[in-house]
């Protein structure tokens, strides 16, 4: 309003203020800026498929350092209306499966028909080994020389959900740079499985064939969750065994009827080793496109999905704000001891602790 | 501090207050004095198994009305050390699976070797529906006649999460006043049975005879949160249907082993009708209680639900303050369109929300 007096608050301030005038900072300050890239360049090369500069944009928007929040939004904000054409899928398997070596595969052969693909991943190991399951790019080896793909390294973060959030805008960006098909990888860890899906329009389920107990320890869920089953390594002597796991896993598809998609899950069989069946799972994923798309639900799914990642992430962050609170924790602890011995009640101890909060 | 100074603001107070003291408030105020009741009184006809005094006492701890709370609280806080000595059992099924008749013969069984039972219900309809299923107490007029059991219709709420509140109150009284199985009642609607599940020790569901195509189109999750199935109407010509589908359950159940109950979930068969096979569904929850007591999951198991509705409570607290502000939720129907549009992504729009907060 009117003109601040001085006041010790203010000469607190100064103090401060002084600092970051510091003849050291400044110089700080200087290199940064000269390594400023310019943004609307990076922004119409992406758009023209370029490659790197893909690469470059999207470290742009992974990064946590607020000096690239302005060029993040700036970078999505210019891929959006270029987004959401692409057929995203998700492929996940337990370790050992053949992931990459499906995915090889997979991407040879979409690359032949003219696709451009893009492959990410989702390792929720990665926040706490620092490693990443396409780090090691050499997995892909012959992949990756295909000028037709994209092989982009595992986001890292502290959480399953600020990597799923990096993802997610990955994707926009890889559309933007015109990739036909985007391929989400993750393995079998915790939510992660879950994540990939609700971020994906097919979800592909690889599996080794096994015995007739094969459902047996199945993590709870997943089967419901796939679009298609794909028994990998069905080769030599594995082909009886996979036979069997594929009428197991047919019938365990038919327990979960999904009405709105009209899609019948599929279960086939494959070995990417030997480039046998790929082409019958593309063609399972273009059919699911046609019937999905015939019927809306194919746009619903992926509306569905925004609102979805769009409340998740303001749940997600009122719950952290609240109980990141030194506070809350402390009294927290407190209340679930006073639980343990019957001496209050949840709704008690949750009023409690609602209460601190105000 | 200091004494305040007159300021508008007290002006201000000062006639509210004025407002308070008129006579027809203070009417008011006298005639709902002297309809309070003794709480001291009341908590101990409670403790001495009075069941008027318990029904009297979950009518207090249900209520909304701001003049119920601090009796509430004192009737749970004297209730906690006498409660968690029962055996909660969830008891779920479609409608027409027969469960108030299930109902009527296990409680009279479990009355006639001397246990006192109580029965909730837990409606997930009664809030849009004013109705409640066990409003119609002549379903179990046997049942309500007996002296060792106490029934209590469904609360009524304005959402599952408050109706499953006042039930887990409910739960802690009928524990202080005797009784030694408490029975959570629910219909297949919804997330009831999940919040059922999370409040009880043991779970079982109801079903019917079916042909060999049974286990399709159960409602996903629900079989494997079971601890017992029982097929009813096992009788007659339904016998044989009834075998067929005890044999498809046995087999659905091996999929989803607890280990760390050391559980294995049980089929049976019964006919409530004819009293067959009640005395068999009961042993079985005498066998749950042994072995998990005996490997401390019994214990564990209350003190995890503690943990989740307590946890729960805040969450969906945390939720409702946000998302039921005004401005929140005109910003939220404007984000959605814009993402439906694709002119921002779940993450922004979230972050655009969030700032509103503040």
């Amino acid at each position: 309003m009117s003109k601040p007096k001085k006041t010790s608050i203010q000469e607190n301030e100064g103090v401060s203020i002084s600092e970051i005038t510091n003849p050291e900072a400044i110089e700080r300050f200087k290199s940064r800026r000269n390594k400023t890239i310019d943004v609307d360049d990076l922004i119409s090369s992406l758009l023209n498929k370029n490659i790197s500069a893909l690469s470059r944009a999207i470290t742009i928007v992974e990064s946590e350092h607020p000096k690239h929040t302005a060029q993040a939004s700036a970078i999505t904000k210019a891929c959006l209306p270029k987004a959401n054409k692409s057929i995203r899928i998700g492929i996940t398997g337990v370790p050992g499966v053949g992931k990459s070596t499906f995915i090889e595969a997979f991407g040879h052969h979409l690359s032949r028909q003219g696709k451009r693909i893009a492959v990410l991943a989702i390792d929720p190991s990665s926040s706490i080994t620092k490693g990443s399951i396409l780090g090691d790019k050499t997995r892909m080896e012959d992949l990756v020389k295909n000028k037709n793909v994209f092989i982009r390294p595992s986001a890292s973060g502290n959480s399953l959900g600020g990597v799923a959030r990096k993802t997610r805008e990955s994707i926009v960006l890889c559309e933007a740079a015109g990739f036909d098909v985007v391929i989400i990888e993750t393995v079998g860890v915790g939510q992660s499985e879950t994540t990939v899906h609700s971020m994906v329009d097919f979800f592909l389920l690889l599996k080794l064939p096994g015995a007739g107990d094969e459902l047996q320890g199945i993590k709870r869920g997943i089967i419901e969750m796939a679009d298609a089953i794909a028994i990998n390594k069905a080769d030599g002597d594995n082909l009886k065994k996979a036979k069997v796991a594929q009428t197991d896993f047919k019938n365990a598809l038919h327990l979960y009827p999904n009405n709105k998609s009209e899609w019948q899950p599929q279960v086939s069989l494959c070995s990417a080793l030997n480039k046998v069946g790929i082409d019958a799972i593309w063609q399972q994923v273009l059919d699911y496109v046609q019937i999905t798309s015939a019927n809306h639900y194919f746009n619903e799914k992926r509306h569905e999905q925004n609102k979805y990642w769009l409340i998740q992430t303001i749940e997600s962050q009122l719950k952290a704000d609240f109980f990141n609170k030194p506070e809350i924790k402390a009294a927290l602890k407190e209340q679930l001891q006073l639980l343990d011995l019957n001496k209050t009640t949840p709704f008690a101890a949750a009023e409690y602790l609602l209460k601190l909060k105000h």
